[in-house]
This record gives structure tokens, C-alpha cells and sequence, in this order.
């Protein structure tokens, strides 16, 4: 028999839609086409050896507890080598205010349950990160965006827009922006901290890239001009493997409550034992090094990407110069649907995701993302002489 | 400066409180302590050789998208291990109906997120699970709870009160129920599928226990009566290993679509990595036989119990007689109040839960969770017979 499908899921479901690169990517599977559309880290870096070898020593230990039920806010030791190396970056972090989760995205969602009733006001990049747009989502938020530019946001249209709209959480991403590249100058750090001192807004600073900067200076974290109320979310899925899952949480004491409650109402906690290993190769190796073979290799991508836009792109084109992560952003003349550029890409066998899923309300845009991490230089020239060929012919 | 609490937070988080175990077993760190108050399965049986061997097959190989990130439903030669292992009991599972999870927990999130809307029915057994409790409590559900007896629910009373209150969900624990111990007859079984076969209601069958059996015949699963609208929760967390948090739900496609939107939401998918070393546990060794060997332990452990439970407890204090899983449910004469006894108990070196957190609406209960899989018989011959001398003085 048939029921009717109202009222049968929460409202909340409503509208959430299956993610949209995972749906126009099913057409991208051709092993002929160069694709630009992933967002998955280089796999020629992850550790394989070094992670089996501490996979050996845990496992061939007389510790079975590396397989038992484990305390909720994740295993302490490996939260204070995260502590030690905010440390390294001049942030003083208490072990006990950093939860581990399962990657960022967990991170997001937690955030999105203690803190989002439905139609509370979220401060967003635009273009922002599509996972922390779906994971808010789900509460139900109203979206307020603030356009990025080169350096960042726009610190005015920030401060009118928090004063007009007092949201609870403003989410940024200062470092290599997904999808933009781009990253926030230290002045607008600065007065998007001063901006805040006086209200009351948490900052969620998530920084999943900014470890794989090979250009540049490093930045001050949100952190360190306003650490009561910022709350930063990091994972080594960048800098070690994405499969572990291992993210976490860094929030002051009130917040890191709730969040508690909540990680332990939605899984008890962490894969223990993949914690226990990634402590060990932080233990046993050196990760900074490892992290630096990474860049090298990013570095050389984007500029191989940049140069073969240079080349092949139309001058009308404007696309983003990141210094570090794994993506940049193009922006096309104006009119042009990047959707309609999708189809047409594929036909010449390269593939990038088009930028609608990074809006909370627009369509048709104009704009796209490149990721250069996992395309080598060859392939890269390549695929870019396709896209530049494309996008000449619909000029 | 001080903000008012007032509204920073959601409203889903008033009132879900901390752990209640987590906090009470605060004073039960002692090591003179003989503790059936917690709800790990017993070391002792975690498969560290063979799951350093697959690890070590797994780590060696040229396959190094086992540390890449992976689709959300989860690793599909798994997900047909565990169609496998339902075949085998005359389950016909499809492995797109099994969605991988963070072990049952996250099972139960997802179904919170995915069905309650703020004030929705909820059907729960008394006493009952206390993480599914916490669970949906995030969602603030109204709880429509029905007793347990020795046979299951009362399904009279079941059928009125899902007339009355039409719940969408109705969470059951057939087998081996945490915290109470007792299974479900088939004939309940069979008469609850029955009651549901016209009514717009999703059956949840939380199933952690199912292949602890150790003492008489296994029952059909709901899902063998209904299948169109039973959701199975399943994990090798008492089978396999706790620390990998893998879990998986069966669910019917309507609801699987909703599942996947949310699982992605939530954090992408399950540890991926971890998945491969489960699925090649399963795939090198027998697991039946392992768990052969896991039964035969708890069921002696359980005897163990019930005859010195048998020799120490006042005659007056009633118990369950599991026929598998890792508790058993002690009800004490009318207006004991079993927290009082946990101080006494905690004095004379034994611990136990007190049943208030299997409750959604009862303090001061007269009743009491025991765990019998992580003591042995020595150790519970002498717990049990402290907790009786405590027992005897408070008559």
C-alpha cells in the first residue's frame, strides 16, 4: 500500500539536495577526460609505508585497548600533539578545548546542532564551502553572505551585516579558500576580530588547507586576535590520508560542552583506533617535512595551471592566484553560464566543477573551480588547452 | 565580556543532559572495584592477529586509494559481506539498502535528523536504550514509551498507542535488549509486524546483540515480517572490534535516499580505511567461529551471574534471564531507589548503572543494569555477592 510522503521525513530534510558535484560528475568518468572537478588531495603523498609500519608497532603491541570503546572528546595524547603544533604557530590551545571528529565535515554539522534553530541567521563566504553549506542547511539557517575579494571579505559589509542581522556564527575560511583560493589579508584578520570584540558572534575559522601554503607568508589565525570567541576546525586529511576521517574541533570551554553532548549523541566518538595511529606517525615521523614535499609538488601544479591559463584562456577570463591549497576560481564574462561551459567541456574531455553549488541563491552563474592538486603539469597544460578551447569558442 | 546564554545556543540543546553513566562512574575509578556497570565487550576476544594480518595485506599492496576519500554509502564488497551475513539468516537484503556508519550510534542520528520534526512521536521501549535516548532527545521528540515484560512489549497496548499517537518511528530492540536483557517472542515479533502492516509507521530494529546468542533459538527479524518498512541497525562492534565504530543501517530506498543526503552532510562517509580492514577480516577468517567463541564465554559469565545472583540476592530482588547480549536487569522491591543503592554499593567496592537512564521520564527507579561480558566467573561470584550483602542491609 501507498502512504502519503507528507509529513513522513522532518522539515528539515526538505530541500536538501544530493550533492550536486557528486550528481553532474556521473557524466565525468570517461578515462580519457582530465578532470579539474575533484577535490581529493595528491595520493602520491599519502604515507603508505610509514602508516604500516606504526600500524605494525600498535598492533603487534600487548595494548588491546587500541580496539575498545574510547572517551568521547578523542585520545588525549593525540590532542596535545594537535595543541603542540598550534603551539608551533604562536596559538596557545588547551588539549581539553579540542574535540576529535570525524574530519571537518563532522565538525560542521556538530556546529550546525548546538547552534542553528531554524531561520537564526549564518554569516557565509560567497562563494562558499558547499559541505558547510549543506551541513547548515539541514538547521535550517538563513543564509547571509558576504562576497569575497582578493583579500577577503569585505570587512564593511561584514560589520553592517552582523550589526543588521546579529548571527549567532560567521563562517570563514581565511586560508586558500574553497572554492575561491583566495586568502585574507592580515588587516582584514585583524578587523573582522575587532569588529567582533564587542558582539556577540563566534567565529568559525575552519582551516582544513592552511598547512599546504607554498607561496607567501603565513597569516595570524582568527584565534589569535579574538581566541573567546573563535572556533577553528582543522584535519589531516591534507597533510596526512583523507580516509581516516580525523578532524577536529578547537572551542572554548561553554561551546566545547555542547559540542561534547552532541559527538556523543551522534557516534559516541572517533574511530580509536586510526586516532592511536595517526598518533603514532605524528610521533614517529616528521609530518612538517612531509607537508613541505606536498607544497612543492602543489606549488609546481598551480603555477603550471596559472601559466597554461595565461596562455590559452581568453583575456575576458579572470581566475584567482592562490597561495597555497587546492583550488582556484574562474570567473567568465559576464552572461556566461558555467553549467552550460560544463557540457560542452565534457565533450572536449575535461571537467571542473561548475560554481553553483558554492551559492546559497544564485544559478546560472558564472563562475568555476579548478583543482590543480591532482593533475601532474603535462596533464594540466592539457586540460587547460581544452577548457581555453572552449571557452574560445563560446565567446 | 559576559553575553547572556540566552539564545547563543539551539533550543535541540536545552536539557540533553551529559552522560548520566559517564558522570556516576566518576567515583568508580577505584581499582578495588569489581564494575558491572560498563557496556564494553570483553578484550579478550578483539582479533589483534588476524586484524594485524589484514592490515598488513592491505598496507603492502599498490591499492593506495584504501587511504583516499571514499563514496558516502560505504565500500560495496562490505556492504555485500553484510548482505551475506543476512542471506544466511533468510534475510534478502540488497547491499544498496546498507548505508556504513559510525557504529549504530550515528545509525540512530541520521534517523533523528532524517524523521523528527520538534514534538513528533517517538515509540520506545521502557527501559530503554539510553543512546538512542540521547540520540533523538537532540531532535525533541515526544516519547510514547511501552514497558518490556519477559515476552517483549505488550502489544496490546503497542497497537493503541500507535492509534493513538500515529509515531512515525517506533524503536525496538528485539533481541538481547540493552539495558533489560530479554528478547522478544515470536509471536510478539510477528503480531507488532502485523499491527504496522496497514499503519504509516517505520519499524526500527536495533540489533547490536543479534549473533550474541548463547541459550536457545534465534527469532525472525521484524524485517523478515515487514520488510517494506523495518530499518535494521547492525555493527561489528561486538563482533569485530568497538574502536572502528563501523555500523550500518538496512533501510528501505525511500528512506536510504534521505540517509545518504544526511550521512553526506554529517561527514562524508565512514572511516574508509577501517572499512577495508573489516571487510578483509571478513573475508580471511570465520567470523561465525569467532563468535562461537565470544557466545560461549558470555553465556558462561552469564550463569555465573544468575547462580550467584541466585546464592547472595535477598529473594525479594527480581532479574531478567538473557538468552544472549551483555546485560541483565535487576528490579529491586517497590520504593528502593536504586541510586541510593550505587552509593552504598560504590562503598563496598561493586558498581552497577542504576536503570534512570533508560528512563525518559522516571527518577528514583527501583531497577538496575549488570553487565556480565567484560568479568569472569571469579569476579562476578565475588561482585554479586557484595552487591547482595548491600542488597540484604537495606531491607
Amino acid at each position: 500500500m501507498e502512504f502519503s510522503t507528507e509529513n513522513k521525513f522532518a522539515r528539515r530534510m526538505d530541500g536538501v539536495p544530493r550533492s550536486f558535484i557528486r550528481e553532474i560528475l556521473k557524466v565525468a568518468i570517461s578515462p580519457d577526460i582530465i578532470s579539474f572537478a575533484g577535490g581529493l588531495p595528491n595520493k602520491d603523498f599519502f604515507p603508505m609505508e610509514e602508516l604500516r609500519d606504526c600500524a605494525m608497532k600498535l598492533m603487534s603491541g600487548t595494548d588491546r585497548n587500541i580496539f575498545q570503546y574510547a572517551n568521547t572528546e578523542g585520545y588525549l595524547p593525540l590532542r596535545q600533539k594537535i595543541a603542540e603544533r598550534y603551539a608551533q604557530k604562536g596559538l596557545k590551545i588547551d588539549p581539553a578545548n579540542i574535540l576529535i571528529t570525524n574530519g571537518s565535515q563532522q565538525g560542521l554539522d556538530l556546529l550546525g546542532k548546538i547552534f542553528i534553530n531554524e531561520g537564526d541567521p549564518v554569516l557565509i563566504e560567497e562563494p562558499g564551502y558547499l559541505g558547510a553549506i549543506q551541513a547548515f542547511s539541514i538547521f535550517k539557517p538563513q543564509f547571509v553572505t558576504i562576497p569575497l575579494r582578493e583579500t577577503g571579505i569585505d570587512v564593511a559589509l561584514f560589520k553592517e551585516k552582523i550589526e543588521l542581522h546579529q548571527p549567532k556564527i560567521a563562517y570563514l575560511i581565511p586560508n586558500f579558500q574553497n572554492p575561491s583560493g583566495i586568502s585574507y589579508s592580515e588587516s582584514v584578520r585583524k578587523e573582522i576580530a575587532n569588529s567582533c570584540s564587542k558582539k556577540q558572534i563566534f567565529l568559525v575559522e575552519d582551516d582544513p588547507y592552511g598547512d599546504i601554503r607554498f607561496k607567501g607568508v603565513a597569516k595570524h589565525s582568527l584565534h589569535h586576535y579574538l581566541p573567546d570567541r573563535t572556533i577553528l576546525l582543522g584535519t589531516f586529511s591534507k597533510t596526512v590520508v583523507p580516509a581516516f576521517r580525523m578532524g577536529w574541533i578547537v572551542a572554548p570551554d561553554e561551546v566545547m560542552e555542547k559540542l561534547i553532548i552532541a559527538k556523543q549523541a551522534a557516534d559516541l566518538h572517533t574511530d580509536y583506533f586510526t586516532q592511536r595511529l595517526v598518533h603514532q606517525y605524528l610521533s614517529d615521523y616528521n609530518i612538517d617535512e612531509h607537508i613541505s614535499r606536498i607544497c612543492a609538488t602543489y606549488g609546481k601544479q598551480a603555477a603550471a595551471m596559472l601559466n597554461a591559463m595565461e596562455k590559452y584562456f581568453p583575456k575576458e577570463v579572470k581566475y584567482t592566484t592562490p597561495e597555497g591549497g587546492m583550488f582556484l576560481w574562474v570567473t567568465l564574462p559576464e552572461g556566461q553560464d558555467a553549467l552550460q561551459v560544463f557540457d560542452l567541456a565534457i565533450k572536449e574531455n575535461v571537467a571542473f566543477v561548475p560554481g553553483n553549488p558554492f551559492y546559497v541563491d544564485k544559478a546560472n552563474v558564472n563562475t568555476l573551480r579548478l583543482n590543480f592538486s591532482c593533475s601532474n603539469e603535462a596533464e594540466t597544460e592539457e586540460g587547460i588547452r581544452r577548457l581555453g578551447n572552449v571557452l574560445k569558442k563560446i565567446k
